[in-house]
């Protein structure tokens, strides 16, 4: 195919993550090293800085900033959660020609995937020849066609380290202890909560993820169980958590235009947990619940290593890709390359319509009955979320008594 | 005064701390060295475990796992939220005899302050000889008659870079953004927010302590001019914030033995909050609540250096003081030495009865009116806290607009 010559721009898309920095900077340094790009813009809040023509000059960023940059999480252009329609799709492809920019790259999850999609058909339709690619980021973990995504493992890590002090706390002082983690549709970061059991009386006990059916009768008789057996009980339930019918078990208010509810920045999924255990677990005296929220995101100090270098690559990846002119638009996703055991990531192209809109869920292996996951699970995130630190704990011999 | 030789018993009390066991261990390491000290037991939750005899000898733990646990948050004793009443005192006093405890160390706030003053009083009255001293720990750094407490550094330095991720967060996606902090009465945890902003337009934009009266018509206009004047908006509010006549903006329905409501555990007040920016902020489209819950206390990775060498400090210090002779008994406290400017703890020794039960509040010169703290408060936390991580920001050279 023949190397095309123009600008390139980069967008942020949907919820940050701490890690959706370190692909903005890969994209930069790769497409300012390359021949065919002229220049790189970043667009300010996705599409809608496209739309508006609001538009930063990356090429001009000093590298010693760009690079803290890389480390400090969020969307540093500003993102969006906005679906074109075809007369935005016009209008943006607009901008592309008035600013010569032939190279697109969108940073996001699946909905940023489908907006490319979207994109690259009108595109093709109007004869403007741009070569458009998604660049994946979720903290979700559920997007099709790839092992993981980056933002992922420091999400992880995150919900990990949470939940090994918060476990400390629980063995404190006793009770009932109900953490709800985010994910939407898919359990991936609710599971990561497993990663802080080392013991078997460790804490989480129950892991409730929405690829399972949530039983309200059944959630309180196993916490009376772990209560009878550990004296305490310490629960991870995911967002997202649906009984049979499929209704969430507190449902939020609020739609975007990608039809996705708000189910985040809100406590009331904790407290109706709470308040169910309180009335129908008697043996439940102190129940509290803490609602992770955005600090899952954006915690500005809790990365995994492993991850922050993949959002790396794999924005250096996407500019590799693009001005290779094997393929003209795709989204980047990470495999798991198959050397001997070791892991290793293999960064691949993958079809957009393929990526956009579709939902990967934690697969039947992972996943141990109704309220736990497996030790196949914990093998899989291990790589990806990290070394966690080692906590200690007493030997606690008994003194004798004497009274 | 003579010397005293015999056992000591070392118990933890109330919320634990990240740093609660670094005060344990510098207690166990200096017992064990002492020659008037035969002996250091641990007691199970406390004074409850003391009156159930659950005592452990921590003089056979190993110090390779000591090490470990001074590293682990949450109290490795277990803790208890008990106030001992004559009887307990009685019991607990007779526990103390058959084991020839003659020097408890009780680490905790001021309900353990109290606590301890109780045991004291009772074993005057019974003419038992122990040495008794108070450990201060609390995130909420209320204790009176010192400049901070052990717990408090590591607790606001999780909230300062919790605002820092956040604030990137609310920049990424705008709107209003409330994060509700820790901190019944006082409000040295929220104002740690403050900690956050480095620029003049970074979050937190507003900052409520219980100090200050909460007025739900200005809390409204405040966060719409800062809509206006930044596009967004980020809020911390202690969840102990109260109206004029004294009542909590979201009441909990739980109190404990010492008389404290639970604020915790919950997303209540986020919650109300949120829905009144809803209702009577038309600028406010996106509106977000997070509780930061127990992760604000037992979050493990998230430590204050300095804060975890002044609880291991402390915990020697008491053993020190109470080997010493000098007093019979007291509450630890950290004071601020003045060595020329530069920061410098000190360890001091105060009355029981005037830590017990009291609380200090940030003062005058630490508030900026009812929505902000001053630079003053920032110079005093910062040796306390920490250097924090630098974010990093584009200069976003705008592109000329063509279309």
């Amino acid at each position: 195919m023949a190397s095309l010559r123009g600008h390139a721009l980069i967008g942020q898309s949907g919820g940050p993550t701490a890690v959706i920095n370190q692909s903005l900077v890969g994209l930069v340094e790769r497409c300012v090293e390359h021949r065919d790009i002229t220049g790189v813009y970043g667009a300010l809040n996705g599409i809608q800085g496209i739309m508006d023509e609001r538009l930063i000059d990356l090429g001009r960023e000093a590298r010693e900033e760009l690079e803290k940059v890389a480390h400090t999480p969020a969307a540093a252009l500003g993102s969006v959660r906005r679906k074109p329609t075809p007369e935005a799709a016009d209008r943006i492809l607009q901008v592309f020609e008035a600013h010569d920019i032939r190279y697109f790259f969108y940073v996001g999850g699946n909905d940023s995937a489908e907006t490319a999609h979207l994109l690259n058909e009108a595109a093709i339709a109007k004869g403007y020849e741009v070569r458009l690619f998604h660049v994946p980021k979720t903290i979700d973990n559920d997007l099709a066609c790839c092992d993981h995504t980056p933002g992922y493992g420091s999400a992880a890590r995150f919900v990990a380290q949470a939940f090994m002090g918060d476990d400390q706390d629980n063995r404190s002082l006793g009770g009932v202890k109900i953490n709800v983690v985010m994910g939407r549709h898919a359990g991936w970061l609710t599971a990561a909560s497993r990663l802080a059991r080392r013991h078997e009386d460790d804490g989480p006990h129950l892991i409730y993820l929405p690829e399972a059916t949530f039983d309200r009768d059944g959630f309180c008789d196993s916490v009376e169980e772990m209560l009878h057996r550990h004296g305490r009980c310490l629960v991870a339930v995911s967002e997202g958590i649906h009984d049979a019918q499929g209704n969430h078990i507190a449902k939020g208010s609020e739609v975007d235009s990608h039809g996705n509810v708000q189910l985040s920045g809100t406590g009331a999924l904790g407290d109706y947990l709470s308040n169910l255990v309180k009335t129908k677990v008697s043996a439940a005296s102190r129940v509290r619940a803490d609602t992770f929220g955005y600090l899952q995101r954006s915690f500005f100090g809790v990365v995994s290593e492993q991850d922050a270098l993949e959002a790396r690559e794999v924005g250096r990846a996407a500019v590799d890709v693009a001005t290779s002119g094997d393929v003209t638009h795709g989204s980047l996703g990470i495999q798991r390359g198959d050397d001997g055991g070791s892991y290793q990531p293999v960064y691949a192209v993958n079809k957009l319509e393929d990526v956009a809109a579709a939902t990967r869920l934690v697969p039947k292996e992972f996943m141990n009955g109704t309220n736990d996951v497996t030790e196949a699970f914990v093998e899989w995130a291990t790589p990806i979320v990290g070394t966690l630190p080692q906590p200690g704990r007493l030997a606690s011999h008994p003194v004798t008594r004497r009274l």
